[in-house]
């Protein structure tokens, strides 16, 4: 099959580049690493702020320190710079739009009010249903390039319950154990890991790796035609007519940059033309996503081939009545 | 239902801490901030030497700058200070057994021949298989409390295809999109999110939606017992026999401090007794474990209730010729 997007690739399918010749590449790599998402928050003049990061990190536990870096050049550094106190915010699967509202912009106190905020300890922001806060005291601030990385005393903490937002590979992800969190309660509770290969799964055990099957075989097969998560994306989408940026973001579970990113090798690559307001297929574009849905449709198939077809109307059934409980 | 575990919770279900007096509590939720898992590798004399981290973070895109931390007190630190070049190797799915493999210990020559690597740009090791390396030079070192924040210039960045692994509340996990990476080719593939709910999913769609629905009611389940991911997974394991923390942490799929944090939680609750060599459930565990066995198969019996029994018996057959595909 072609590679018509990614034909930079080594041998060993790794693509190699300078960070700094090849700023998107270096994105891309640096995508590899999940992070969570953070909105930060402070008082500024007395007006809560946030902004959407996935620089925290841990730093120390005695005495407790956190850090986020904040570009030098953003309308908000100073702001951020100066700030005696503020919070990092966690935020939960359910908070994607939290996330959006906050990627952009200064001070809100609109889209604060929408989403509902309590002030902390010492007035910075908590973002109401966020799955953890830390509630920081500026320690101190480095240079880091185009970056400050500021490091904060936490001085309380709060956690709760909920499903942690993951961002990966330029898009929005939830968490998925490896171990099923699953307690079938009969026999298979006592199945060793050894055994788990067996025939006494749980039904829920045969539906997580079904599943898991399921999506590694179309992960396979978008990786032949040299797609990444994003440009796969990006392509499906397109595929139902000319999209913006921001349509393209929120459909597809992507970051804005992420979006551009992709949308530059696809344009480079002859499969998409347009701008800002409406990105759409090319002629090439239109071929290839036939092509991805003719596979996909041949390895549909080819995995349900050599059932009956009343038991895969069955299996629809049960699969369609645990949906929609 | 009774919350025999998490009991400090707040009326919101937030607990609350200060992290100078409680450092498990803080530890649970700084890991709820989700994140990649990394080795960073150098050569100290001559010798490769790799050590598991999950505190990487971009810093800057122009210069390219990275950061990681490590602990003061470690014996390793010394030799990282010192290094002049690393490479921070970020870890796939695929790669568990890497990240347990550098978790402790210093150079390890053997376990380096085992996993098998190569020698970057300027010796540092790359590690086979992962799906992101950074080829770094020393930029700056900072003071981090009981941590050291290394900070470096990336030289040459690769990365590759592959599912990258997830750490987040203690444990290891798969990113799991939001947007169902499927093509369906058929008729589906024009449907708009708006029409998801509608009936022509593909079956793959439909597989996803189930799993999900039903994972998300094993954790409200669990939730309701006041188990976390972590004390939820090793009560469950418990139910096998007397493990080890090692034993625990490589089955359920958990960091050794996850699991020893749990553990002290579990104890101080009265529902598990033992120490480093075997921990075993108390009575009181074992009691608690039938409930939450009990409820948890009163949900999935509710779950697939209304649905006849060749229907379900035919979703098996289905499932299970998927999953061992």
């Amino acid at each position: 099959m072609s590679a018509p997007v990614a034909d930079t690739r080594s041998a060993a399918g790794h693509q190699v580049g300078d960070p700094k010749e090849d700023s998107r590449g270096f994105r891309n790599a640096l995508g590899q690493y999940g992070t969570g998402v953070a909105v930060v928050t402070a008082l500024h003049d007395g007006t809560p702020m946030g902004m959407t990061v996935n620089s925290f990190a841990a730093v120390s536990l005695d005495p407790p320190l956190v850090l986020w870096s904040v570009r030098s050049s953003s309308a908000r550094a100073e702001a951020y710079l100066g700030a005696e106190r503020f919070a990092v915010n966690v935020l939960s699967t359910d908070q994607m739009d939290v996330s959006a509202a906050f990627a952009s912009g200064g001070p809100d106190p609109e889209a604060f009010a929408r989403l509902g905020w309590t002030a902390g300890v010492d007035g910075a922001p908590l973002v109401d249903g966020s799955v953890a806060r830390f509630e920081c005291r500026l320690h101190a601030v480095h240079e880091g390039g185009d970056h400050r990385v500021i490091v904060g005393e936490v001085e309380r903490f709060s956690f709760s319950e909920g499903e942690p937002l993951i961002f990966v590979q330029g898009g929005y992800a939830a968490p998925k154990p490896f171990s099923e969190d699953i307690d079938s309660g009969g026999p298979n509770d006592r199945v060793d890991p050894a055994d788990e290969a067996g025939e006494t799964l749980s039904f829920a055990q045969l539906l997580t790796a079904a599943s898991n099957r399921l999506s590694r075989g179309f992960d396979e097969h978008r990786t032949r035609f040299g797609l990444s998560v994003a440009t796969g994306r990006v392509l499906q989408r397109l595929s139902r007519g000319p999209r913006s940026v921001e349509e393209l973001a929120s459909s597809a579970f992507l970051g804005t940059r992420a979006v551009e990113d992709a949308l530059s090798q696809l344009v480079e690559a002859g499969l998409v033309a347009g701008s800002g307001a409406a990105y759409r297929l090319t002629e090439t574009g239109c071929s290839l996503r036939r092509q991805v849905a003719a596979s996909a449709e041949q390895f549909s198939n080819g995995a349900l081939a050599g059932l009956s077809d009343a038991d895969v109307d069955a299996a629809r059934r049960v699969l369609g009545a645990l949906a929609s409980q």
